[in-house]
């Protein structure tokens, strides 16, 4: 398991090159809530998203490892593609992406922007086959999304980062899973940080591996990837090393469909902020924990990110729920 | 005409109630463009939009002029509306907004959660005739959206503030053109403030009544309605306090629908911020204004607000602007 002392390496390692984004608050969502809700706006991240943290910490430990690293590669469709082409870059490393032909033109494009080479192939097999052959190569290394405590411990500095930022100690902690990295580093830090203080997690109730995963006590695997707004939470498995974070968390939500576009529509809305369907998801978590909760509740949101392609953006707004706010 | 002295007073007025907001860039853009260009967030001000500024130092006045203000009332469906209500309960008044029934009902029930009382009626001239009944009970003050010193004052102190964030002073800046009072106040800031910045305004060329008006010499009314996305530029006509401002401004551009679209996705998809059309529209005049020029340019958008109802949102995001960037 992951350390404190993992993050705060990894916020030593990180902090000259990254973003320190900030922690904001609304008057009109504590007011209604009863409660209040601190934001941590990851979506000002570098890349747009709290993944150029773990891209970052990764590719500093390789230099570390190993003295000249000639090129990182990594298979991604989404954030994990810009953070590790902006690591590669910052460091003066080749970077080579590899992407399902699917994946959004937007998000390749951006990938290449920050330096990379994009290579496309037609399915998510191919696409895993050739980054573990491209692997091979000598001084050529892997990066992978979320499995990799390099990865973990640098998606926790966000909230260790936060820390410095709140007056007092937040009761809980909310993060979305995907694979579950942004979570296990978060766990970690909040861990060491305080001894009450909990760590909550949430999912798409669509596409809820992890869910069932922590329910049965072992990895589940989904079929095919789920029907869901919260396109960074699609995974279709949790890794071994998250998993084991991931047991140890206080909570777990699963939210619906509905309570992620009217989440994302209120953020957008009321934050002024451009945050991703599967951000604005944990706060469908943060109304199902603050139920029944007698005290009143800080609790911290970290944001992860504001990278929503156009087809997204369009099914969020479809709609219009802020007409039809979900019964707390 | 204003003077650089009356937006200092608005600001020694307001600073104490409003937000100061932050002034950010995008190296992606000027990478893109060749040029510099700082955003000033006024999404991120009280009520969402630059309105506060002015709603904010014209309640003052009148407390200042008039000991006891008993109540102000304002005819407006949209930020001035919110701008308002909110001006007055900052200060223990209370407040009538009338608006016309097809106004947005997420913009009445904002404007009603900052405590107004919201008077709906059938038409735009019911409206009017009832905020200048309403307006004539003693202790009852009017204040008008834009054709108003205090409230075209209090709109300046967002470009004044503005030169306190930025190491050096920009060659232009650029604000969107509704009623004008935005637009009034800049210029009076920026001309105290600098021998040489320019200052220059955007209108939608669906509605450009500000733009002919300026070309024929004397105040243009639209006829009806305009059918723009720019909805805080659907004002039709400016006021004659506004136009003789207008008139001496450097440049003055008129922007296309689809320019307008575009940049509201841009700026959404790469600031992170959520902002309006109207204040999106102002790139499509930095962009005429920096064709031709040679030598590198630093300009400072004000960005006015970031109240978007969902039919908006709807339309901002119909068709897939991002894969088709305007030729610069």
């Amino acid at each position: 398991m992951l350390k404190l002392t993992d993050i705060q390496r990894a916020a030593e390692r990180i902090t000259p090159y990254i973003n320190k984004t900030p922690v904001v608050t609304s008057s009109l969502l504590n007011q209604w809530l009863g409660h209040e809700v601190y934001f941590k706006a990851e979506c000002f991240q570098k890349v747009g998203a709290f993944k150029a943290r773990g891209g970052c910490n990764a590719v500093q430990k390789l230099m570390e490892a190993h003295g000249e690293v000639k090129r990182v590669v990594a298979n991604s469709s989404g954030n994990h593609a810009q953070a590790v082409a902006w690591s590669a870059r910052t460091f003066g490393i080749d970077a080579t992406i590899y992407m399902p032909s699917f994946a959004s033109q937007v998000k390749a494009q951006a990938t290449r922007a920050y330096g990379a080479e994009v290579v496309l192939a037609d399915t998510r097999q191919e696409v895993d086959q050739l980054v573990s052959e491209a692997a091979e190569e000598p001084g050529t290394f892997w990066i992978p999304p979320f499995n990799d405590e390099a990865v973990m411990a640098g998606q926790g500095t966000a909230a260790l980062e936060a820390w410095s930022q709140m007056k007092d100690e937040p009761n809980a902690v909310f993060a979305p899973c995907g694979g579950g990295g942004l979570l296990s580093g978060t766990l970690a830090a909040v861990r060491g940080l305080s001894a009450t203080c909990q760590v909550v997690g949430a999912e798409p109730l669509n596409g809820n591996d992890a869910a069932e995963s922590i329910r049965a006590g072992a990895i589940q695997v989904l079929g095919s990837s789920p029907d869901t707004l919260a396109d960074g939470a699609m995974t279709l498995s949790v890794g071994d090393k998250t998993f084991e974070h991931l047991m140890a968390l206080d909570a777990f939500y699963e939210v619906d469909e509905h309570d992620i576009a009217y989440w994302t529509q209120w953020l957008q809305h009321v934050l002024k902020l451009h945050v991703e369907p599967t951000s604005a998801m944990t706060m469908g978590a943060v109304c199902q924990w603050l139920k029944n909760k007698q005290k009143r509740q800080k609790v911290l949101v970290i944001l992860s990110g504001g990278n929503i392609d156009e087809s997204h953006m369009r099914k969020v707004w479809a709609d219009d729920h802020l007409a039809n706010p979900p019964r707390l």
